[in-house]
């Protein structure tokens, strides 16, 4: 734990002007994220100008103290938690969107904007930002972007780092940088925006994001399919994407998600089912968009959905979707804790994860709902946990290990959208490998030297247990 | 200039039987690009498998020897010009297409493929490679991932970085890494096929690539809009940029362009107007995208057009894109040589750059044909030169560092899709800033401690002039 002396807190008090928050009930909640982990911090600053985040840092350095970057704190990867007695360092009060420019086509905002506010302010101009992670109405861009967050519509229209033109960053020791500009197109030096985007706070903090904007499609539907047999659910995706088709998502909720929701909140789900698959698909022409969804009925049923239900307007379609949006707190209501993971494998090895998952949720007596962006192959399966129970904690870590294991063995990885961060670091190796390991180590070491950013991050610990067992 | 030993040769012919080349007449070719550089390499390797270029790394590496990686050598940014006595790894005889997967909807290629013969491949089976470099009938795919390379279709498709999923990769010391896999979706750790993708041999030779493939589109059409005034052209750009309407590709064909294409071979291109644009559209549906066609011309015709001619049928758009196809050679004949430049500005700022290199022209006294993707502020001002005139050589070296300022005033980069290279490495700073270019730099040194891989590229020489002075 560093010591929190006064000396320290006088100097952080004079950069940040009342944004250091040390009493115990105020820094508590800088302790969390999505995940179950719990470490909290010696204090928090919240600054409200990129200035004062470079004088922050400069503090930082000075004295050799960890610094833990955090926008909203909902990621799911133990990235914003603070270890080694780093201290916290929230970027919410830098919230304003600073710029929507409708002819270069960007958004210019600070890294604590929430990303459902910038998706309403630019969707009033007819503009769209794709990216949509499930906690849109929590989490903010500078999170996003240091995840490299995805979301259901990174189907048809990819993750955050493909809408980030320019990126404001604050090093290690407190140089501002920019990186990136205005246009789609830059190829001048090394790509450091995509360097830095997905970094997980360990290179340095984000302090102004400047985003790519497509122009609004006019049109969204929704289909529900519903599937006796979920190997069909899994058959019918692999149809689909090979059909020429891209939906804008193809989200998958299996029987037991289904009985959670339902137990919940009743939504009239049809539990007798193994699974449903949730499509969506958008366009400028409303004719085009139906016949796509009408394909995909005939694609489905050939390949064993028992029925489908097509939205034709954005109430209906909200209906359908309703379902994919509880699952979350339906979760967290079965069991107090869940571990939820967000592997991603090949389209051709969809069915075979699914069934795998299948297998080692009986093999370890565990529940494991497994939902999940199908259609590019990042599920996550949830195994839901109590944390103090420890026999039940280690069957949870040999079936998390299992599910990564199954996942890199068919083509896959670790992480499609959540990060590294704490939760999978002790298993970078098994992904990545150790002289791929080697060079992002020395790509860490050449940026942060002191070691200072975002300790106990993505990289693994020599002998370290498996980094979820807590 | 390296000492070619005879023991360095003896341990090269060891590792690389029948693959090193050492008599004047067969390396000299190595030592150029599409630029107007020349520096003959002491030796040629030209290795038939991984596990051959792993061993040179080696060799390289053990005595100090500068390795410049090549794979056509038809760039334009001087980026494979061996200096610094580096010998050239060529990977021209890594030619193979490993795989084309329908299913996960990849291919995967040796870098040594020519472009245009992976589209053909698979384009086949129904898919597509959009990446079009307008060299794709010489240019490898090694050479395309190594600068990023953009070309028409970009600006409705993204550049060659947007469909790298994997790369295999021979680190300096002859270490072989894979980053990336076969998902779309891939967060795990810091993004080092982005890194490599664009890094121009500096960090290691690229053994291995697995691309992203789409579903090809069913339809394509092409109009060509005839322009009295070249900023009637520019503004009507932005007008068609921010109409929803999103082109394939939206190309620039300036007057001087015209002139100098018709003198080499007549084609029949209005020489009386001050410019032309030619656009492209697909889609899956042939009304969808006659549609946008007609939109494009409706605004264009708003804009200024007097004439715009539409191409419904692959042979009428093989015509209208003629003209721009036919630019290379056709300046080849003009003058003896040509700085070719690829700067990118926002697309607000597409009139005024478009303005400005037209003030530039005549302020140096020089031809500077314009042309390029113009849709996405992708502009190819060339100034046509003679390389041996040393007056006119100072003149094209003010003209060119005029372009970059201005350039980077108006919010662009110095390179939208050719790479710095040696071209463009003493405008970096002006461009990233010194602090982004220590971080660069830091990156290199971590990666490439030796600093053997392609010496002279990418960074600034200390009190070096301009580069493209020779």
């Amino acid at each position: 734990m560093i010591e929190t002396s006064p000396e320290l807190l006088n100097a952080l008090r004079a950069a940040v002007p009342g944004g250091v928050l040390t009493a115990a009930e105020d820094v508590i909640a800088y302790g969390f994220d999505g995940t179950f982990y719990e470490h909290v911090p010696p204090l928090v600053v919240l600054p409200s100008s990129t200035a004062e985040v470079v004088a922050v840092h400069r503090i930082a350095t000075e004295r050799r103290i960890p610094i833990t970057p955090r926008a909203m704190g909902s990621g799911l990867s133990g990235g914003a938690v603070p270890l080694g007695g780093s201290i916290v360092l929230g970027v919410a009060r830098l919230d304003r969107i600073l710029a929507i420019d409708e002819v270069d086509r960007v958004a210019v905002v600070q890294p604590g904007v929430i990303t459902a506010r910038l998706q309403a302010a630019v969707e009033a101009r007819g503009l769209f930002y794709p990216p949509d992670p499930s906690s849109l109405k929590q989490s903010a861009l500078g999170g996003n972007v240091a995840e490299n967050a995805g979301g259901a519509r990174a189907l048809k229209y990819g993750v955050t780092g493909d809408y980030v033109l320019a990126l404001e960053v604050v090093l290690p020791d407190g140089t501002l940088i920019r990186t990136g500009g205005r246009t789609v197109k830059n190829v001048t030096g090394y790509d450091l925006r995509r360097l830095f985007t997905g970094s997980e706070g360990t290179l340095g903090t984000i302090t102004e994001i400047t985003l790519k904007l497509l122009a609004k499609p006019a049109v969204a539907r929704a289909a529900l399919a519903v599937f006796d047999r979920i190997d069909d659910a899994a058959q019918a995706v692999t149809a689909v994407m090979t059909s020429g088709i891209l939906p804008t998502a193809i989200e998958l909720v299996d029987n037991f998600t289904m009985r959670c929701i339902e137990e919940n909140r009743p939504i009239g789900l049809p539990l007798d089912a193994e699974a449903i698959l949730i499509f969506g698909a958008d366009g400028n022409h409303a004719a085009i968009v139906d016949a796509e969804i009408a394909e995909i009925e005939r694609i489905v049923r050939a390949h064993g959905a028992r029925d489908v239900q097509v939205a034709h307007d954005e109430a209906a379609s909200e209906k359908l979707w309703t379902a994919r949006r509880s699952i979350s707190p339906s979760l967290a209501r079965r069991r107090p804790n869940k571990l939820g993971e967000d592997i991603c494998v090949p389209r051709a090895s969809i069915p075979a994860m699914v069934r795998r998952v299948r297998e080692i949720a009986a093999e370890y007596r565990l529940e494991i709902p497994l939902f999940g962006h199908i259609g590019d192959g990042n599920l996550h399966p949830n195994i839901l946990c109590d944390k103090t129970d420890r026999e039940e904690m280690a069957r949870v870590a040999g079936a998390a290990r299992a599910i990564f294991e199954a996942a890199v063995a068919l083509g896959g990885t670790l992480s499609g959208e959540h990060g590294i961060g704490l939760l999978k670091k002790q298993f970078m190796e098994l992904d990545v490998g150790v002289d791929a390991l080697r060079v992002m180590r020395a790509i860490k070491d050449a940026i942060d030297p002191l070691g200072i950013m975002n300790p106990g991050k993505i990289f693994p610990e020599p002998g370290g247990a498996d980094s979820f067992s807590l």
